[in-house]
């Protein structure tokens, strides 16, 4: 038994693109477009469309900005109709005029990832791809730690001035247990009538699979996963879990075991992400995982070297009253 | 808000002990004693009681048989009234008469292992524990293949016939849902009118901890846990995340910080558990973990020289009609 409307985003690329500036080489962003091609997912994120006046394309690699020129050397010869493209913008970092007319590029979906603060930037992005002819979503990201009274006036904004198709719980510091995804599904649900509700969960504290089933069971039918869980910091829900636990004949779960050997796993050489102590304190303590990224990135592997104790006891020292 | 009634087992020696042969050294054990006594946590359980006729002194460790004397090792001069200590007996590997009578013991707590089609057999160690004056539990393993009228009757058995204080819901392969979870102990709870109901999770679909979690939900009241996840295959539910989750002013996790940093991360350099993708398919095919485990042991670290898809085809193929 499985739910039609389920629409399961691989945004292996974009995500783990956080954690080495999105320079993937053309051959591994390509592997990875083919292999979620062949295992039938929904929609594959092959990066941000953010704008070269705000990230330096010298520090930063192709995947940041997604140049048409660049994403058809992905698609070139292999390109699925089943698989739609997306890319993110963030609503603070990216331009209007970067986004083509859907008609002039091979993206099919502009996901805008936004704070709560920012989301009338992120109305004004979405709209103009909208306009231009994409499908378009909205990412409301940290929402744990988002005042619900202006997560509540974003949420009618959206409804009200925008034709997304989907609007996202973005768990950016893996700090939400179940409860709260039940929560804030259930709000989502009062305020976007008729939009479906979207969940990206990270796994600090390793609930980003059981996170997304938790949003499954609630209603949401818009899904992140990311190939063996790459992505910031503690990463996200692997994807090869979730499509294991959707059981849609559609999916076909090989081609991705395929693709985590060939490149996912010797990415692991380069790039550290999954759950670690520092990861879990940031997010049970619902923080933003930079110091925790810095401190790992210190690390030569040999993590023991740190005092964890220091961390926690760092983030939760009370301010002087 | 916390649950005065519930009760955290740490079980990384006995757990992990099944990827070492149980061989941790006294000073790694005493040092994991201390620490989960200074956080405060309920029970801890330092290995198997298991018997040397079935299992070989000279292969195995001390804590696949927790003698008196060794345990005694371990906690002379830290022993704390408020965290119990507890070993297991595996219902099929165990005799009675390695327990002592409880007076002559440091062991508060003996865990019945057993498989249901053994209860016969774990009904005799834990009523053989309970009338030498210890606290028992029975936790069924492998409870994702049991068969349900098995189950059923084996529960009917433990009610009637035992005075034990909880009976687990074991899940060995790693296999089960949160929907799952709900199944069991509703059943569990419908059969077992005067026991508690314990929860043991491993995390081969990185659901050990949200699978906790969503026992205590439905009222599990005994919750397993292991430092950094330590335990078979991909391990189990890190009891600092556990911890963490309860909020019960009792606990203080800043122990289990430091002997993550101080023991266990040490010890990944020779044990490997957690996540991986063949652990990941033996979990979400319900099989046991055995098949993956002698995969990772031929590895060097490599992982990526395995094939994963030819381990999936080999699980799921079907066999003659």
């Amino acid at each position: 038994m499985y739910r039609p409307q389920i629409k399961v985003i691989d945004c292996t690329i974009r995500d783990g693109g956080l954690m080495n500036k999105s320079k993937f080489s053309v051959e591994t962003v390509r592997n990875v477009y083919k292999a979620v091609c062949a295992a039938g997912v929904d929609i594959v994120e092959l990066g941000y469309r953010n704008s070269k006046k705000m990230f330096s394309v010298d520090e930063y690699g192709l995947w940041r900005f997604c140049d048409e020129e660049n994403l058809k050397k992905v698609v070139d010869g292999i390109k699925s109709d089943k698989t739609k493209i997306a890319v993110m913008q963030d609503a603070h970092k990216a331009v209007a005029d970067d986004v083509l007319p859907k008609k002039e590029s091979v993206v099919d979906v502009i996901r805008i990832a936004t704070y709560v603060k920012d989301v009338d930037k992120a109305i004004k992005l979405a709209n103009n791809a909208t306009d231009k002819g994409y499908t378009a979503t909205i990412n409301i990201m940290a929402i744990s730690q988002a005042l619900e009274r202006d997560l509540d006036e974003a949420l009618q904004q959206i409804e009200a001035e925008t034709k997304i198709t989907a609007c996202y719980i973005v768990d950016s510091f893996g700090a939400l247990y179940s409860e709260d995804i039940d929560f804030f599904v259930d709000k989502y649900r009062k305020y976007l009538k008729n939009k479906e509700i979207g969940v990206h969960c990270h796994n600090h504290q390793q609930l980003g699979f059981a996170n997304t089933i938790a949003g499954i069971i609630r209603g949401a039918n818009y899904l992140d996963g990311t190939l063996y869980g790459l992505g910031r910091a503690a990463g996200n829900c692997p994807i090869e879990l979730l499509i294991s636990f959707l059981k849609n004949p559609k999916f076909d779960i090989r081609p991705l075991l395929d693709i985590i050997t060939k490149e996912i796993l010797p990415l692991a050489k380069e790039i550290s992400w999954g759950y670690t102590i520092p990861y879990m304190i940031t997010g049970t303590l619902n923080q933003h995982p930079e110091i925790a990224i810095k401190l790992m990135e210190m690390d030569d592997g040999a993590s023991e070297k740190f005092e964890f104790r220091k961390l926690y006891e760092e983030l939760t020292k009370e301010g002087e009253d």
